[in-house]
């Protein structure tokens, strides 16, 4: 196989298939290394949050919320869009998880960034671990049904393991902060 | 807040809003918890895998892919779609290793179920860890252009940690397989 130094692929033209409520999608035709073209379809999104809350006992809070894409019920840390003039993840973050679960969060710890789907979506989900919780009212929007509850962060790393936790930003953004709190005990 | 036992979203209507190259746009009319009705807006896409393949020597073969939503080349775990035919997803793990890297598996480990974004795709991806590694000949798609190379798991475990990988299912792959790998130890 030919190994080329530059992967990068060069747009040709760029053009909006479907603007949906949710969904804007696009379909461009790009330039590939080795100068043939070829077509990369994909969503634009704008930045997204997502929260490990993790209570002084080790408790985690976490929410249940029907996915209806995957026709099930998923168990996920709280998470959310960031709102188009919001710039600041680590703000969106703190609104999230206080109109999610109505807890503020005194101390916030950037985890790092997640891209849930790098080949067909510009989406980038920025994570945090949320310390000092202290505790208001929840405002959910309107379409928005969720469950909150409790979770010792020992059985949601079993639960993990034992691949009960399908939703992959709540698996990276987890185990992150394991590795986080482990790395911060040495 | 009103407390809903039952969050199920049923589905009123579904229609197809876009048929591309690789997108399959769907937006459904869904009843509410609370009876009201709601859109919601969806990718349908079929299964995926990606593998954590593992040297003996604790090395990682991993890859680098322009990612053109991101705009930059993407340091991954090998991955790729299921056959439209394929319903065994380790046979899709074994393909797709051998596909993009020419190495076959000896031993394959499954870790667990991804779920890139629960909210807007179907999409499921299947974490394998990969052992026993032999080498043959690379066969990569048409249009796609990939460079392998070998990382070393605890620098791979650092650069989650810095920030420095941001694509998801890797983050999740390599973090579960390093929990699995802890686990066999003790």
């Amino acid at each position: 196989m030919e190994r080329f130094e530059d992967l990068t692929e060069r747009t040709v033209r760029s053009q909006q298939m479907y603007d949906g409520c949710l969904l804007d999608v696009r379909r461009d035709e790009v330039q590939l290394p080795n100068g043939k073209t070829s077509v990369r379809e994909y969503i634009q999104k704008c930045g997204a949050v997502c929260v490990v809350p993790l209570f002084e006992n080790g408790d985690v809070l976490m929410e249940r919320q029907y996915r209806y894409p995957m026709g099930e019920v998923y168990t996920e840390i709280p998470a959310g869009k960031m709102d188009p003039d919001e710039t600041d993840p680590e703000a969106a973050a703190r609104r999230e998880l206080r109109e999610e679960t109505g807890a503020e969060a005194g101390e916030l710890i950037f985890l790092g960034r997640f891209c849930p789907c790098c080949a067909y979506s510009t989406e980038m989900i920025y994570m945090y671990l949320a310390r000092d919780l202290r505790f208001g009212e929840q405002k959910l929007d309107e379409d928005e049904f969720l469950n909150t509850f409790r979770l010792p962060m020992s059985d949601l790393l079993r639960q993990i393991a034992d691949d009960l936790i399908p939703d992959g930003k709540t698996q990276a953004a987890v185990l992150r902060a394991a590795q986080y709190l482990n790395a911060a005990k040495k």
